[in-house]
């Protein structure tokens, strides 16, 4: 199917191209690379020439650094949610950058990531690791297993274990799950239902599930544990649209009365929203929705989808900055970052019957 | 930040992990890997035991079989269009359950996906290359230039080039995007909009354009260059929702009398969409609009949207199948498939006024 390897006499190098198109070495360089600093013609001119002198930039260019070693893993848990996927691009660029290779792996939904790990991790295979999402449980011997430089993304602060065994890059999903509650509050809400948490659920969920009764205790509101919506999921991903969609359904059957949803990420809050339209509702006058992540399609669906942002971009950066200064042997470190609430079409204050009178 | 290499006596194998546990070998591998034929309690006993004797399944377990070249990569060049991203969770199973370790490439809209793939290729380094997406054309020397397997998916049937040369799956996009427009003509529309093609596009974009103008023809329907709406993209990736948006958004200032729109990507469908209804139009009464694709959220958008739905799936699993049997020396393979109509809420008839009378 494809040529054997030709027999060399000597490689064509870089200066070769050079000569024959009548540049300098870094104009060829810049040409191959895509970089700025040619014109568009002198660009097309140098990749004619380097393809008619049959150029391979292999053992020369900055791939061809590349040894397994230079190679880090993507542990993704919810590689089909549009968040992780969005942020999948920024750290390819940040890998891609340092010369090194992205290697992707999915994690099910119910299995181990660490084990998972281990099984990847041969010294000589990856450099570090990324385990991007999930409801992360684990205890201190577990990651000590670990024996290259890692680093948690979106997975929350471990509770228990020390700081300085692991890296960890998160939004503060206490804090702005109450933010996000909050603003459901602020507006006159008071039967306010968590979507996509159970009441038993640990790691991320269960942050986020505190954030939300944090709101509703300060408000002096009661918690309703009937409004607190996960699902026996069989080992499927909690993070669909699909999921989001069975909730609000069995909600809206059961729990006619609510007013509000904080839906703790997009994809359910979409998947929520759809449920309302087509059970007739009307979104914001009839049922306010919030979600929670920022993902793009959010803002294309009707009304678009008020939601509390994560900074997505700026953590896949600090996630990737972090995971190769560890390699470098830097110390371990956690950042927990901000939020951001964007308003969109799907909150606005309840129905008039519904507005909270005296108590 | 992670433990120094523990100095090893003898290292720990599946064999002592069986006896401690008092099970057998073939039980400890069906637990450690996640496969069914033991029970829950066991299967936790076993990695308890695995855990406390510290086993680690290095240079034995089905991952350390990975050297380099091990690896297959995937030149993703779209990595942010939900359709593709939808296709990497089923590319990282194949590649797993055949030992290898999947490795993503983000290839810039604008950049020469050959090139950026002969500067990644070594021998030593990838086993195989898929190519997903994007705007192929080349000559037949650029494809004998790549020195590994590789496959091209979703990219379309490649015009004079040897079909010897190079393995391809993708579906008819020329017989599906007819399809499509038919629907729209099948239901009284004659002013329908091509949106996310120019008229000077290639590959892809050139047969789904091709496709279009064919049912027209076949309908006896003038053609209507004014229709055919691409964008000047400064090399940002023509598969977003906002380029939908802003594309519809024009349209409907240039040429109000459009009734039913043909969008080549359900990306830019939902962003057309979305303008559509911020411009107070009823979707279908006002407008109808059919998607090519057949993504997850195009069922959660209100209306839901009726697409032409790719056989993602298949062809992901076909893809590699195929670059793994040229990996073991099968001659090249071309595989068009069949999408399939899904019917949702955005395309009826059009207003009364525009049916066409007698011509």
């Amino acid at each position: 199917m494809t040529d054997p390897e030709p027999t060399v006499g000597r490689r064509v190098t870089i200066k070769d191209v050079a000569r024959a198109a009548g540049v300098g070495v870094v104009s060829v360089s810049r040409a191959l690379n895509d970089q700025p600093g040619v014109s568009n013609e002198t660009r097309e001119r140098i990749r004619e020439t380097a393809r008619s002198l049959g150029y391979r930039p292999n053992r020369h260019a900055r791939f061809l650094k590349l040894s397994s070693s230079r190679s880090i893993a993507l542990m993704m848990k919810g590689i089909d949610n549009p968040f992780f996927q969005q942020m999948l691009e920024t750290v390819e660029n940040a890998a891609r950058e340092r010369d090194y290779l992205l290697s992707v792996i999915k994690v099910p939904h119910y299995a181990d990531e660490v084990d998972e790990a281990i099984m990847l991790v041969d010294e000589e295979a990856v450099a570090g690791l990324i385990f991007l999402g999930g409801n992360f449980t684990h205890q201190p011997g577990d990651l000590a297993r670990l024996q290259v430089p890692f680093v948690l993304s979106t997975i929350g602060q471990l509770e228990g274990i020390d700081p300085g065994s692991y890296s960890s890059v998160a939004v503060d999903d206490f804090a702005e799950s109450r933010r996000a509650t909050q603003y459901l509050l602020g507006l006159g809400h008071r039967r306010i239902a968590l979507l996509g948490v159970g009441l038993r659920d640990s790691s991320v969920g269960m942050l986020r599930r505190r954030g939300y009764q944090a709101a509703l205790a300060d408000a002096g509101s009661p918690s309703d544990d009937g409004l607190v919506r996960g699902l026996d999921l069989n080992g499927r991903s909690p993070y669909s649209f699909e999921y989001g969609y069975q909730l609000m359904t069995r909600l809206l059957a059961e729990r006619p009365d609510v007013t509000g949803i904080f839906a703790v990420a997009d994809v359910i809050a979409i998947g929520a929203l759809k449920a309302a339209l087509d059970h007739g509702l009307r979104v914001p006058q009839d049922l306010s929705i919030v979600g929670f992540d920022g993902i793009q399609v959010g803002q294309y669906v009707h009304p678009s989808l008020t939601t509390l942002v994560q900074p997505a971009l700026e953590i896949a950066e600090l996630t990737c900055q972090i995971l190769f200064d560890s390699i470098s042997g830097a110390p371990a470190r956690q950042e927990l970052l901000q939020g951001e609430l964007r308003l969109g079409g799907t909150a606005g204050p309840p129905r008039r019957g519904d507005l909270v009178g005296p108590r």
